[in-house]
């Protein structure tokens, strides 16, 4: 997929930014919590309103949370308590943005958004929560439509046009969030099914 | 803890069930999706304000999906995917019951459920998610003080309360589960921490 190639240019792009924090030292550990940081503040912006601002908050937030992983290994201390904090950090993360759409401005403004957000952040957790579960059984499921990737930057889209236009397109995005989420869990659980069913949860 | 002592006595008491059901050819697949499929009833009804009547249904939708598990050991066939599927189903269930007290009466007439809910929501996808996540990486996070029996039994008492009295105790439920399941899931981070920190994720 053509994202991928665009996900590993900037992961290129990242490169010098890693080797500088390499060099001065600064653990994965305070990368992903400055990054989990940023995008609650990020939140508290959308929350208020302000939602270019908090895109571009966001925005560098995300690229944080893109760079721990690599940092870790090119200081070979990634480990299985990384790997997991980084995820539990993704999602809270998503967490505070969708509460932060539901209970602010946007909220007050699109009622709707009491049947979106629930569905959004419900449908976001489940494609992450189905691959961990499956993963927690060895079974590898990191298919889809709408992974990680996808929803940033559909919710970041949401967010500029938001801010430049109105609100509406935060409901929009996340109607389509909606969709694509719950689309894409369901994804998971067919391979799921295919990959699994046969197989014991005795047979380790 | 006691909890379990009753969780155990509640089990046998479903045994002579799990025999009529293993005895009569239906899967576990079929009571898991009918199992959600009676919670999502329940949603509807707590969405409808008829709170008692949703309790009811909510509870013979857990006790179906309490039996799964036993149902599929007897028979034989227990699958990894059956597991994937069973806890998606579980989470699916909440999404759809926190929903239901955001987007209908109980939230019409409580405006803190804007943040309560997704505080609540987000704090039980997060206990299981970190559970899953660390699973996936081979340590096992089952630690914890608000698991899924207290959840189920915290949220029926809110509901039967606010059936009783009025949706603010739905509220006073939400916001003690809200504070439990991020305590909770605080507290498997930490294991993951102590349990994980020094294991190389390739080192398996």
């Amino acid at each position: 997929m053509n994202l991928e190639s665009i996900r590993n240019a900037g992961r290129n792009l990242l490169i010098p930014v890693i080797r500088l924090l390499v060099s001065a030292g600064i653990s994965p550990f305070t990368v992903t919590s400055l990054g989990l940081l940023l995008t609650i503040v990020a939140s508290w912006l959308v929350w208020d309103g302000k939602y270019i601002a908090g895109v571009a908050v966001f925005i560098v937030g995300s690229i944080l949370d893109a760079m721990d992983g690599e940092l870790a290994r090119r200081q070979g201390i990634e480990s299985k308590a990384g790997a997991v904090f980084d995820s539990s950090c993704d999602r809270i993360g998503e967490i505070f943005m969708f509460a932060a759409i539901l209970a602010g401005k946007a909220g007050a403004a699109h009622h709707e958004l009491v049947y979106l957000v629930p569905a959004a952040l419900g449908g976001s957790f489940m494609v992450s929560y189905v691959r961990a579960r499956a993963e927690g059984v060895n079974l590898s499921c990191s298919v889809g439509l709408v992974t990680r990737t996808e929803r940033l930057i559909l919710l970041m889209m949401g967010l500029v046009i938001s801010g430049l236009w109105d609100a509406r397109a935060i409901v929009i995005a996340l109607a389509i969030l909606a969709v694509g989420t719950w689309f894409t869990a369901g994804q998971r659980m067919i391979k799921v099914f295919r990959d699994g069913r046969e197989i014991s949860t005795d047979g380790e």
